[in-house]
């Protein structure tokens, strides 16, 4: 149960409403007969409707929820964030990665009371420049020629939202066209096969490197970097690599001392979350390559939207409040320790590894703000692919094994229609297709009546039966275009938040990370030690030890 | 706890462990420091080592997962799945895939007494006569150019697989100069969107699509290549359809019917598995097309040196066997819903969505064989990302939020090795410096009292503290070729095989994709009516029919 709020009224309702579910196995099907429960939770705002009637919240339970949220303060919370206050505490560090997308003449201060839109637009207008420069040709490599191609070095936060936002931006047709043929590619993982699958194909004379590293320290971006640095001097000389890379980074020293001008660095703040940061140079230096500033523009008046809108809307109208509580409730008081995205849209690709980093690295902690332990698991296992990709992979285990709470995303017009003639519908009406029968399956599922019925032999009833009452929830927007890109980001970063705010916990930390940092330090340390002095390998357990000595061997 | 054997000694034996450790709390730390605990749970077969140490599984109960093991006759079981016994019983089909990948000699009988290997050959043969024929430029297209790009039409297991093989060739040395600048794409989703992803860059004149379809009725692979035949007619002419596409299917009246020629069809058996069928023409025409047959052969040949160890091999030995043991243990036993799969390796980025689908659709089950109802859940999520990208994403959750049991993955030598002067290592030892530390930081973790000796402030400890604990295996091999490929392939197919034997599932059915399927034709045919005679929604619940109005809208 809910370790945060446990002594409040609502949580204790709640409680005990997900134990007299459990035991009156509540089902979907009774849920989903009740028409004027199903009214109120189909919400729509700005062409953007969340269906969460296959939820398994009955009528009655949903005020409880949003009681839940009054307890937790969640508008406070909420506000708290808007206002800069340090809610990264144990970092001390405002979260305000809603000014990155924020109107120029608007006012977000960090905590010290800078405004920190000026900031922001300060970089916009100088990414601005820069990309046009690179694009119509008067920014030129060593050679002289146009850089047509980008290498986007950078791994976590600094590359899966800009992978995300430019895979769904490739068959938007204004992005496509403004593409005009450009290639983006990122490179982060440090395995140097990536290296060679990010520049295959291009040539050193007509590539730009983008470095994206808040501290220029990432162990993996930086080796990254030195790689890439060598692949483009060992071909134009070490001179060209002031032509050839630039930064996106906090750290001047570090990034100077590598050989990018200082002028060619474009910088974030320490109240950008790395996993929040596409919206920041991280993504804009990309993308504004790729597709032009004033597709990124739209995308950032996209994301600002949503943001207006969970800063403004009331609880029961709130898209991202919604969705928090009923992962809450997923997570927390019916103990459903996975989710599932499945995006009905082969451009959202790249969205569950996206999110699953977003939702995982925020809530996938263990104490609360104020140290103490939680008393439950808080952010569960996200994963996703796009639909129906997925039906012909996991959706079994979904159907007739685990329940994993699932949220479907469609559009109602394709970036990319096809509608062939003497066919029964469209291709996207056949994707849809798919994407309204499928939460309807979860639900209701097929009882073993329903298979005898169908004059299924005996023995195989037992086998073709759906237990139904899996939970889902439903977007439907009307197309993926840049704007409707940066709603549906800002959403789903929100939602992330109100959870956190509801457990209680510092969603915009991530010391999980450093030991396996700390204890890789110390495996290199003796690699390098082995290769170069055959030293033997010493410190490390019996098993560990065993593993590398066969590895050196 | 298990419920197949729950009557069994073995399964008493490892029940009553799993809760003593629940109570008393037996940490990887303690269990690590046994030596001659470790030493039996790291086990080599042809340069290929498993090290499942850091499972938590004490030195006593290993023996009883053996005894498990024994006591629902597994090695019975992969004797009646090696002779073809009617083991997917409720379709009354043999699970042959191994015959795939056997030797020309080898004999392996179906459940009618059919030599399965010789039908196998004869398809082989004919992919190696054909691939040479495109590859060398003596099958040419309508206009005479060579076909130099394939775009390979199927999804699930006619997608899965294939993608995950052709993207772990594509920077081996071998392969990459035996592809000699050929090009294959994949083209699996229903969305027109991805029409225009996989047909990007290429041209009718020079391209051949290859289209995966058992039945030839599969709704998404049909629209793609009636869509695909449109998009080369409309270039070419239907005449050059017999040209340009040829076909992976058992159903030749369709398949003649679509307009492609009998002569280019390549069959496998219903003894295939979707899931199963990388290794037949549905891997085998594309991937042959790409890299040669030879190479293609090579992974066979490692595929079916896997096999031969998995038959022959003790149990204690057996690497499979070993695996899927330890995945009831963590499943069954100590209750874990999800496990992840992370090859240190950025050429195997598509290894985790094809065991996602190998393992979720063969164990996301609810009843047993005999149609009984299991008593708890069988098959965990699977999901994954290659390391180190996932460190950066998801890893804060395993190391700080629930506990996911982890397989790694990593190898002695790059497919692309990287060596700047002046590094401390080369970029491979960077990349496995972390591969050898992750799963220490894991099982170990850092306490309170280590936290406060380094000079943690006593406000950020409770944030900086890992409980360790988690379990994990790794797997080193030599180098990622296309023998070791398919040895990687068929160890994972024969851990699901071996989780389900335990379980008493019947993994190779999937009876739970078809109630979506169902649904989608109502709604298909309802957007068809609506949209050409403009009928109101009607049949659908409250919330269907107000989405699908909203749509139509």
């Amino acid at each position: 149960m809910l370790a945060t709020a446990e002594k409040t009224k609502a949580a204790q309702s709640l409680a005990t409403a997900a134990s007299a579910m459990a035991q009156n196995e509540v089902h979907l099907r009774d849920l989903m007969a009740d028409e004027a429960r199903c009214m109120k939770m189909i919400v729509e705002v700005d062409g953007m409707t969340l269906d969460f009637s296959r939820q398994r919240i009955p009528a009655e339970v949903l005020p409880h929820l949003l009681d839940l949220w009054s307890e937790v303060d969640g508008a406070g919370k909420i506000q708290a964030m808007k206002s800069g206050m340090p809610i990264n505490s144990t970092e001390d560090r405002s979260v305000l990665h809603h000014a990155l997308r924020a109107a120029r003449e608007s006012v977000y201060r960090d905590k010290d009371g800078v405004n920190t839109v000026e900031l922001v637009w300060g970089v916009l207008d100088k990414i601005k420049a820069f990309s046009e420069k690179v694009r119509n040709g008067e920014w030129v490599g060593a050679t002289g020629k146009a850089l047509t191609d980008v290498v986007a070095i950078g791994i976590g936060g600094s590359y899966l939202g800009p992978e995300f936002i430019y895979e769904a931006l490739r068959t938007d047709k204004t992005a496509r066209e403004s593409a005009g043929g450009r290639r983006l590619r990122f490179l982060a993982n440090v395995d140097p096969i990536d290296v060679t699958r990010a520049t295959e194909g291009l040539d050193p004379e007509t590539t730009l490197v983008v470095v994206v590293s808040k501290t220029f320290t990432t162990a993996e971006t930086m080796l990254n970097a030195r790689t890439m640095r060598e692949w483009i001097s060992k071909k134009l000389g070490s001179d060209s690599v002031a032509k050839h890379m630039v930064a996106v980074s906090t750290n001047t020293e570090k990034v100077v001392e590598f050989g990018i001008g200082q002028e060619n660095i474009f910088g974030f703040w320490n109240w950008v979350g790395g996993r929040y940061s596409v919206c920041s140079a991280v993504g804009v230096v990309p993308l504004a390559l790729q597709y032009g500033f004033e597709v990124v523009a739209d995308f950032l008046s996209g994301a600002r939207a949503m943001d207006d809108h969970f800063f403004s809307a009331p609880a029961e109208a709130n898209l991202p409040v919604l969705m928090g509580l009923v992962g809450v409730w997923n997570a927390s008081y019916l103990g459903f320790p996975t989710r599932a995205l499945l995006p009905y849209c082969q451009a959202l690709l790249k969205l569950a590894p996206h999110i699953q980093q977003v939702d995982m690295e925020s809530n996938g902690k263990r104490v609360k703000v104020d140290g103490s332990e939680l008393q439950s698991d808080a952010g569960p296992v996200n994963f996703g692919e796009p639909g129906t990709n997925g039906q012909h992979s996991f959706y079994q285990l979904m159907h007739q094994g685990r329940v994993v709470p699932a949220d479907f995303i469609g559009f109602k017009e394709s970036q990319q229609p096809v509608e062939l003639e003497g066919e029964v519908v469209a291709n996207h009406d056949e994707l849809m297709s798919n994407f309204f029968a499928q939460p309807d399956a979860l639900a209701f599922g097929k009882t073993a009546e329903e298979c005898r019925a169908q004059g299924i032999p005996e023995n195989l009833v037992p086998h073709k039966v759906f237990t139904g009452n899996r939970p889902s929830s439903s977007l439907l927007i009307t197309k993926l275009d840049a704007f409707q890109l940066g709603r549906i980001l800002s959403l789903f970063e929100h939602r992330t938040a109100v959870e956190g705010f509801v457990w209680g916990i510092n969603s915009f930390d991530q010391w999980g990370v450093e030991l396996g940092k700390v204890l890789a330090t110390q495996v290199r340390s003796q690699l390098s030690k082995s290769r170069k002095e055959g030293a033997s390998v010493s410190g490390f357990n019996y098993s560990t030890t065993k593993m590398m000595q066969s590895y050196l061997a």
